[in-house]
């Protein structure tokens, strides 16, 4: 790794901490639902007949009405997803049933690759003539990405190297093909992954030439002249043929150092982010900060929805206009949230600072894990603000990217509540948890007892063989107005020990140490930006970290003549029944009575408003119960 | 005809009607501009050489990007509605030119018609294997049926009867290939429109077999077993394959008597609607009543935009579910509210009432002319009723049957101002005009004195050789509270006279009698019925006929920051500059402001709102001046 003289924090091993209370029951659903669920889809779609050598290929099988399968060029990506969600699952729940069932899979990937170390099923399988020729298009570096991510898994998670073996010497074909050098290929990939793939590998395996490798794609991209243009003049087509794929698309219409502004399709902009804070972070390469910094602001101060979703176009599975944020129609794909997670999570790399993980708890907590249902068994891929009531979570999806992203990111997420620097442990994220770090100074382990995000009180307890120094920071989310925070009893100044948003102590700390930190969870109501049309005279209420919505099931039809006025101020929280301590919030509001309007379509009388009761749920569980409409945008009363 | 001793109103013939004023100046345009236009584009999309025998066929030609024309199977009906525009604009402005390459299409079409008198270009030229195999998709019949409408225009705006005779040939064949007898095909059209044209025919030919055949399509429509199965097995593809083809697209699932709910794709249904009205005034048919009554207080109770405006989804090219009028992602084309004219005017064959002719002005005066750019030369296809800036009017269009349609209309527009019965005279739409209408008793000039729709003043003089008896009805508008009624000075009691909402005169007219009506043109507030989310908190402003919008070149960025109160009644009325004499409406508003928000995208703080003055304008005319912003339904301030 290069030598650093400042702040470098990496996320904790999976396994390094035990996740309990809210995050512990969403991972109990991935292990006892969601993880067998994604392999019997996979298997479904007829993945394996494409990776597994001792069946026929199936050929070319294009997807039909009544589809009952296919081959594709990014299934290696949907089945390494799984198996990485497998990987964290066992290590939380051991299952030898699914254990084996990957085994199985990692055993075809190892018949299946080819000497030389190439693995990309479709193009050893299905179209071999085809192989490397389109890198723009045909996903075999994004395969190979998730692939690497799945194997350093379940490495981690198992012990076992053969699927980490096998993906080094792919790596290693990909080192001795891609690059400056004489003979080799000047390209990268169209659909970003692989950059964040291999700074993963090169941490687990100590190995410098597969961050280096990151390293060359993220300094690439973009450079002129444009390697996508040569690439289509080789292939005979045309560069800007196709809408979708004008550079800006993937992100290659300039080099990523020039990039200020979010464009393009959301997840491929997020993966490739991702991969450029993780080089800064190992190289501690400030020429990537303004791009970053200028990035973060673009996304989050003009193109981001309430709920951390972003992408609001399905046309281009992507960004628009700023401050374009449709509601009903928003497209805010589950990848693309789990995607600025992702990105967020590697901005606090270079140190702690609540501008990175207020969004990613922002968008954790609702973007994302709105795509995945209480239970663990249903889907959704879009995430819309509104719904008429037509919009269900899905069983599968046919381009199924996001079913195991969510889930992977669920099984993984002990390691986006901590970062580990050499004499500091950051903590992101709230949660019952113990997180057991590897400091400079020694083992240190650290509870987490909370109900949060239910509830805003949490107990901090610090283990140590010996004393030792080391900073703890605390984040102190912004809308946390009155938090406070004390140790062994002994309530510290916040103002004077917070830097970034994050309370640090350092310190010499003794075992049974403990912190006390009080986040007052008081629903609030959020506006947004008058540039944003579509939000208008609306108001949205989070608690906490949660966005909060209305649904069809615990209000009458017609959200939309809900309208709250100062209600907030006198409502109540409620548990909602069979979601693990869920809380509702119930508030007084204004409903705009239909009555007297006969079969008019349009007249001029005003309607009439009289007081009624409104619940809001967490947006993260709705649909979880009965199907109907959803609102998070209510119409705001002007002038209670 | 078959007889009848009920009223039986017929629109009058275009040529029978002189018009100036407000539709003087649209009908201006159309002949100076767009009636070229239209040929022009018809030359480069290349369908003149799909139908010019002395050139060779173009074979099958894909639409490609950076398009230059192609085939297809719909060109006839372009190059039709074309025609049928320049013969309106012929009788209002000679152009030897136009008329010239009218003539010559029609020498194409002539030389194209087989010994039979099958005419369809595509299956002539270009697939004649294919003819009449897929009524469902192909568009055969739907394209004579414009060519008929064109044919019976061409012939009695220039007494030329080639075309006529080419058509009633045609006609001929269908009449024998179609029907319920030995050998004949027992189908009907995909896309309905040759209903409505075979009664055109009829009663410019005086031939009951054209009438017949007519009645046949709207008898056979949706009989069971329904006719696309049995063709879809006999072409061997899945009846039920693309959704866009399920039955209700094009309302073939139930016989046309038993239908209640408008479905499906929105011209196609206007047009078969429109087909049964004529049948049912042409038969005095009453089985055809609860239907057309059923539907039409379906789409307009239901299913309708405040604009005319209907079919709000672009999937289907029409109607979703009911009370879903999405004001952005409007598809609203303007061929839909250019039927629902049509249907509207034929609603009225059976007697005036202005529950159809109020709606018919409604679609006319906005979703229809919207379609069409004042000065003449460009169009839209879909007219939502907010943007924020993307959407201008189009130069052409790929599928350009909109840009004829409204051309069409615009220049006819006098056959939908007066229906006529024996002893009868009905005037639906007011505007500077003079009628020649043959009664029972004699002939009648009617002309109307009137800067309407600005002023809603109407001066009519009757102009007889000797004194007549028959019965003038005049349209009350529903909007028009207060309206006032005298006859030579003599005001009447409007309430004693008016039936369905019409002023029914029936006295022996005079030369040289009087008529003068008051309607009172007073900006009013339009709520949506609260089933319609997206309207709801909104308020719409109308004028008389007119709705208003607000655009950005006349208000500043962020037309949702406008709230109107109680300013309606505050508001001005000016002449917009260069628009001979539009109307815009000045109010009083709140405006809400953005200061102060900085680069936030959402906070807790609620915008504040300062007094500001708003200008709108008429929804037809937006986007014919600067491009930008649009808004029909403005956000209302609940408690002013």
């Amino acid at each position: 790794m290069a030598q650093s003289t400042t702040r470098q924090f990496r996320p904790l091993p999976v396994p390094s901490v035990d996740v309990a209370g809210f995050w512990g029951d969403w991972q109990e659903a991935v292990c006892d639902e969601t993880a067998a669920i994604l392999l019997d889809r996979c298997v479904e779609a007829r993945m394996l007949e494409q990776i597994d050598i001792n069946v026929p290929s199936p050929g070319l099988v294009i997807p039909v009405v009544g589809w009952l399968g296919t081959t594709q060029m990014f299934w290696d990506s949907d089945l390494a997803k799984s198996i990485e969600t497998i990987a964290y699952s066992l290590y939380r729940k051991p299952n030898p049933e699914l254990e084996a069932r990957a085994d199985a899979i990692i055993d075809m990937y190892e018949r299946l690759q080819e000497p030389d170390g190439y693995l990309g099923s479709f193009f050893i399988r299905i179209w071999p003539e085809e192989r490397w020729t389109n890198l723009r298009d045909f996903h075999e570096l994004y395969c190979a990405g998730h692939m690497i991510e799945a194997a350093v898994a379940y490495f981690q998670a198992t012990g076992k190297r053969k699927f980490l073996d096998i993906m080094c010497r792919y790596a290693d074909l990909i080192i001795e093909k891609f690059g400056r050098g004489p003979g080799q290929m000047r390209g990268y990939c169209g659909h970003e992954e692989i950059e964040l793939a291999l700074v993963r590998l090169a941490r687990v395996t100590g190995e410098q030439k597969y961050m280096d490798l990151a390293r060359y794609f993220v300094d690439e991209r973009g450079q002129q002249p444009n390697y996508f243009i040569d690439e289509a003049k080789r292939g005979g087509w045309d560069p800007k043929g196709v809408q979708a794929h004008v550079f800006e698309y993937n992100q290659s219409h300039q080099p990523l150092r020039d990039q200020r502004k979010v464009v393009g399709h959301a997840v491929r902009a997020m993966y490739i982010y991702s991969g450029m804070a993780d080089i800064a972070t190992e190289y501690n390469d400030d020429s990537l900060t303004p791009a970053l910094e200028a990035l973060w602001n673009d996304l989050t101060q003009k193109q981001m929805y309430l709920t951390g979703g972003i992408g609001p176009a399905a046309s281009n599975e992507g960004f628009t206009d700023y401050y374009d944020l449709p509601n009903e129609s928003a497209y805010a794909e589950t990848c693309a949230s789990v995607g600025l997670v992702f990105w967020a999570n590697r901005m606090l790399g270079r140190g702690p600072n609540r501008l990175y993980a207020d969004t990613m708890e922002q968008a954790l907590y609702n973007g994302a894990i709105a795509g995945l249902s209480r239970d663990g068994k249903t889907f959704f891929y879009e995430n819309p603000l509104e719904r008429a009531g037509k919009h269900h979570l899905w069983i599968w999806h046919r381009c199924p990217c996001c079913p195991p992203n969510i889930a992977r990111l669920v099984a993984s997420i002990g390691s986006y509540m901590y970062g580990v620097a050499d004499h500091e442990i950051a903590v992101h994220l709230y949660g019952e948890s113990t997180a057991r770090v590897e400091l400079s100074g020694g083992e240190v382990t650290l509870t987490q007892q909370t109900q949060y995000p239910w509830d805003g009180a949490i107990a901090l307890t610090v283990a140590v063989a010996k004393p030792t120094t080391f900073a703890l920071s605390l984040r102190i989310p912004a809308w946390a107005k009155g938090a406070a925070i004390a140790i062994d009893g002994q309530r510290l100044e916040l103002d004077d020990i917070t830097t970034d948003g994050y309370a640090r102590m350092e310190r010499e700390w003794h075992a049974g140490d403990s912190v006390r930190l009080d986040l007052p969870l008081v629903p609030r109501a959020l506006r947004a930006n008058p540039k944003v049309r579509q939000d208008a005279g609306r108001v949205a209420v989070m608690r906490g970290p949660l966005v909060y919505c209305l649904e069809g099931t615990d209000n009458a039809v017609g959200l939309n003549s809900i309208l709250l006025g100062d209600g907030l101020g006198r409502s109540q929280t409620a548990t909602i029944p069979n979601f693990n301590g869920a809380i509702a919030i119930d508030l007084p509001v204004l409903r705009e009575v239909a009555e007297g309007w006969g079969d008019a379509l349009y007249a001029e009388a005003a309607p009439t408003a009289e007081p009624d009761t409104a619940r809001m749920v967490p947006y993260h569980l709705w649909d979880n119960r009965e199907p109907g409409e959803m609102l998070v945008w209510l119409r705001a009363d002007r002038q209670p």
